[in-house]
């Protein structure tokens, strides 16, 4: 019995962590290989070859923009979502600051690209408001148009968020912002290739996407912005993306997004439909496990996006068992791993320090199986118990020395 | 007859643009791809997959650090050569900010990543001074050292000029500033992986570069910063690259980029030696045309840049001719191609207007073949010749209605 456990133990490798990074597609793959050792021009240049990289870059642009539902001019390609977002915010609060309009609106739990950039700004003497967020993890065209004020240049909150998943009334903060004549951008860095997107329908005057959250390469990104708009440059230099982002574009990777995002959504329905199957199932198992609680709305939420409050447990510890186990997940944000802080998107959504300590985030991907969901769930449980059975905070909730947070 | 030259012409591909960018080594290419299908992991996870990622990660900035004498610490990863000079003129200029020292020292010839960063500066009140370039392309250390003042915070000169390839003598001028403790930035993306640099020895403070200059791929840069210089963001968020530039890492990218620079180094005697020789002979060849003449000096100036100036000619056509002829040649920076404005290079070492229109740069790859070398001098001369039969302004030239500008 033991060796056949070992073996199972062994062969059971999940990669549940998609919202922190995706593994490349192979369509994805073979989109760049052509333009790393053929067609590797400069699209700058005047000759064939750099032409042809001119060519396709513009193609991809063309591609990149269908999916979104906009003109291919209105896309600037960057480094990733990161510098798409500090893009965004920054042009608008300087075309704001032109006209005395010093006052940005944002939510609690964006995005540190995000978060950090409106505090840099905050330096500088803008106004910040960030929405509460409620419990679901959901915030309100509402609260969005009682937070407007005539001094507003920005509205930014993000599609969906990358922590717990939930997918934000889109659409209908952009027809507030719209209504009141105040821009509107959307981190969507978790919500591209895995939602409907449509800036024109949505109301949306700029958006920032990441191609490695949607199986495309790491290092590349863009951003939308309405014609009209315009932007500061973060990098100056040469003449690329119309004088808006120096540096020799990067034509294998951009080559790889427009086939990543247009497999994508050409797969969306499909996937949806599986990954949502998937997700309520491994969301039905882990509510098994006794004082946990699922983080985020159940229905308005990423398609493959699970996110977990366990009592009594530290997050990293249930990470490195799970870890060996086969399973990779993470607490939360890759990108504030290291930090021994409490998630802030937990805390924005009212979870208490001790219980934010205990989150799991278990994003899975399209070829996930129900053997693989159903072996997470039994994994997860087992190490929640063992974790907890070493706990001396468990130990106080057992023997009533400590109150529980979660009803059971 | 005619049917073998039309053979040979379809035959002869040479791409002599290797300034603007390079074609991809096989080990670049071999060193991304496990890490775009099999490592994919987002470095800051802590399970298995993303810890290996992480590991690559900093095994290549060891390898960088190498390369360039420094340590691992000292190196920042970024999305190219132009981020990488955004960010250390940016930084410096902060530091020297807030010690009321806003004077930075330049040169008229740098790269525009460079140059339209000190434009933003100087629109911010920063003094700034451009030192004149000597006709053959170089700046002594005797300029520098006029030119700093007790308000001086930088001193930013490139290695290797991007258009007419010629080399400063960069440890000297370190010397100058370490000496009178002057901040010292480099703009190396022409010359890592094609000189010999030592940090240290060579006094530089801080210094960027591109991975696709040397074979390495697009997208891929990096910054190497002194310890104790404090960096400022550019792109804000999580916390990668010690919290100083945020966007989950391209992994990918800069172990094809490690890769690249290692093979460069390894490499470099053995194709100086060769590209000296073969750039040598091209220089020799082009200089037997009539009114031409070799722009930069001639000694000191990279391995493989030949940049010469007709008279009577206008560039963009003598590339698209030299493109029928399968030759990709520049007229000089792709990064401002498109733009009438002669080159800002050209202007700086006191070409006049109607001779810097007439530039031609090739820079030649390790791969060379002295047939390839005969070849590109008997298109060119051609070409020449039937542009200048076709040209007012030559005609003028030779009626004697117009001075000749070059001797012979």
């Amino acid at each position: 019995m033991k060796k056949e456990r070992s073996y199972q133990k062994v062969i059971m490798k999940i990669y549940a962590d998609n919202a922190a990074t995706t593994k490349m597609s192979r369509t994805a793959i073979q989109s760049m290989l052509p333009y790393m050792d053929k067609v590797y021009g400069n699209p700058s240049s005047l000759y064939t070859i750099g032409q042809e990289a001119k060519e396709a870059l513009e193609d991809a642009r063309i591609r990149v923009a269908f999916c979104l539902g906009c003109d291919p001019k209105e896309i600037t390609f960057t480094s990733g979502g990161s510098e798409a977002d500090n893009m965004a915010i920054i042009s608008a609060a300087r075309l704001g600051e032109r006209k005395g309009k010093k006052h940005i609106i944002s939510t609690a739990f964006e995005h540190h690209a995000v978060l950090h950039t409106l505090n840099k700004l905050k330096r500088e003497g803008f106004d910040i408001t960030l929405l509460d967020v409620h419990q679901n993890g959901l915030v309100t065209p509402e609260q969005v148009a009682e937070a407007i004020r005539p001094e507003t240049c920005l509205v930014t909150i993000m599609y969906a968020n990358n922590e717990i998943g939930t997918i934000q009334p889109i659409a209908e903060i952009g027809k507030v912002c719209r209504e009141k004549g105040v821009t509107f951008h959307t981190d969507a860095v978790q919500a591209v290739g895995h939602l409907p997107i449509d800036v024109q329908e949505q109301n949306i005057d700029m958006l920032s996407l990441s191609a490695h959250k949607f199986h495309g390469p790491k290092g590349i990104g863009a951003l939308y912005v309405k014609r009209g708009i315009r932007l500061t440059n973060l990098i100056e230099g040469g003449a690329q993306e119309r004088g808006k982002r120096a540096g020799t574009e990067n034509v294998p990777a951009i080559m790889g997004m427009a086939a990543a995002m247009e497999e994508a959504v050409q797969n969306m329905d499909a996937n949806t439909k599986k990954l949502v199957a998937m997700r309520d199932r491994l969301i039905e198992g882990l509510s098994q496990i006794p004082y946990s609680e699922l983080n985020g709305d159940a229905v308005c939420r990423l398609p493959g996006n699970v996110n977990f409050c366990f009592e009594g447990i530290e997050g990293e510890s249930l990470l490195l068992l799970l870890d060996d186990k086969g399973i990779s997940a993470s607490s939360g944000s890759a990108c504030t791993s290291g930090s021994l802080d409490p998630s802030h998107v937990l805390l924005a959504i009212g979870r208490p320090h001790e219980v934010a300590h205990g989150s799991l985030r278990l994003s899975i991907g399209e070829d996930i199986t129900e053997e693989e969901i159903d072996y997470m769930i039994k994994s997860v449980a087992e190490v929640v118990e063992y974790l907890r059975n070493m706990s001396p905070l468990w130990k106080d909730l057992v023997s009533g020395k400590r109150q529980h947070i979660f009803l059971k």
